[in-house]
């Protein structure tokens, strides 16, 4: 398999992977067939959007090849019927999110690296195109954005994104080396989750009166 | 009137229609002068500087041509001087909304698919085209945007933009034609309206416990 | 000093007075680190990414070169570790945001310039370049921007864009001349701020009943 075949289908498995957290997420707060199908595309694309933007190829994928805008659409579509237990939905959305995170971290990086950007521009672009997706999503539904959270998020995605510009830099841009730096940003996410790491928060002064309790208020 | 004098047009008036529908929702929110002519900028020109983004003609029509950013302007302090009555608001945003929509979308379509776009990809930006202006509106001002609601909305829009995709193919691109598409989308989203047309929630199981009564909470 | 000399240094100061701006409104809404960061360099690089979108100088700077980063992260780190009184953090937010607020309208409004965009548009393009970031950071932290309230934001970048754009026209494109309408976008800013200059609301007729006093309500 050839590395542009392995990106193209990377890449959609990320689309249809994000596409159902988005749609999980949209069915969540009970919206219609079509926001559900709008908040997918938005999860699934919007990332590979403005990654094709910044890297000045236009029109972006998402346009120039109907299988993507498809994949996200059906994907999105069956979650809406599909959905088995809503109960889990919590979970599935966090899952899927977390391997959407990888896929389109480490392709986003080898496509900004491939259009000659600078490997610390690069490694951003990467990381942004992990989470763009989720950003989109979130703000669409009225979340506070996943990755703003006390959460092990960008932090996994950056650090793909560095494996990856490792890796292309010693010229190891085939498929294991890059599967392994998903596995890294997916391994990390779910641990992260797992096991409840964060990142520090700044300390802060009690207020003097008035205090509703100890711990942060949202 | 050759049809880049006709795009030209329905362009103008589409800026005009969506920052008046920016604008009266602004009002509506009472934010102040500079903020209402903001909102009807972005409600008239977020949605075409995207098109303009992914089809690569930049700068964006909005900035390279005056008479763009001036019709918004003029437009959206127009309604906020002459505003007259406020509690009929509503109504205009949402029939202005639906004709920003319907000539955004039409003439959305159309530059895509001059731009070399495959049908696919220039439908969906079609689409974007018209719902971006009203998506950006919605997110400054506060509201869970339009599009996501339980009604007809992205769906009129695509279908509008579907047809031009077919007129286009078969060689009919004239203003007639054209028209016809703009007026399915305008007249799709005021049925909805009036008729209260709907689009399916997927179903969910009620929760057991703590049900605070039927119908969906947003 | 060159101008681009010039433009790099004002372009990097511009970068860290709005990465502590983004960071300080972070930190006072408790994000974790890389939430504070992350909102940092929204704050500190979306107007820049914005601007270099729609006059096509892609890679962005953001990107391409890897001090825009690294100042912006490094600047949003301190605020998070050094922030000293919290008490003080909204004035500092908002004089930051001034100082921001005037650099890069200056910055953007000559680079449209430059770019052969025709006059209203750079002013655009430039005031739309100072409060992007600022925009971007309200929106992630999930506060109605500054740029819709009743204060002199966004007039007061626009009157500095509209001194560049004459200035340039003129030929007094230096550093003395720019520095000026720096001067006039943060004086105008402080001023507004201090003696509480607002822009007019639309009136509106007070409503019948259960009108709960004076005033806006948000």
């Amino acid at each position: 398999m050839t590395t542009s075949t392995a990106l193209l289908l990377a890449d959609l498995v990320g689309v249809a992977v994000f596409a159902a957290s988005g749609a999980s997420a949209a069915v969540a707060k009970r919206l219609d067939l079509f926001g559900v199908v709008f908040v997918g595309f938005v999860a699934a694309l919007g990332g590979g959007i403005f990654r094709d933007l910044v890297i000045d190829e236009v029109p972006p994928l998402a346009f120039a090849d109907w299988r993507y805008a498809t994949a996200a659409a059906v994907t999105a579509a069956a979650v809406f019927w599909l959905h088995p237990q809503l109960a889990r939905l919590r979970t599935t959305v966090l899952v899927l999110d977390a391997a959407g995170l990888a896929l389109f971290t480490v392709t986003g990086t080898l496509k900004a690296l491939d259009a000659g950007v600078p490997a610390v521009g690069a490694c951003l672009i990467g990381m942004l195109s992990g989470i763009g997706g989720g950003l989109g999503r979130d703000l669409l539904t009225g979340e506070i954005p996943v990755v703003l959270r006390r959460e092990i998020y960008a932090v996994a995605a950056l650090a793909g994104a560095v494996l990856v510009a490792v890796l292309h830099g010693l010229g190891q841009g085939g498929a294991l080396p890059l599967t392994a730096a998903a596995l890294l940003v997916f391994g990390l996410r779910l641990v992260a989750l797992r096991r409840r790491w964060t990142v520090p928060v700044a300390p802060m002064r009690p207020p003097r009166t008035r205090d509703p309790g100890p711990g942060p208020r949202w």
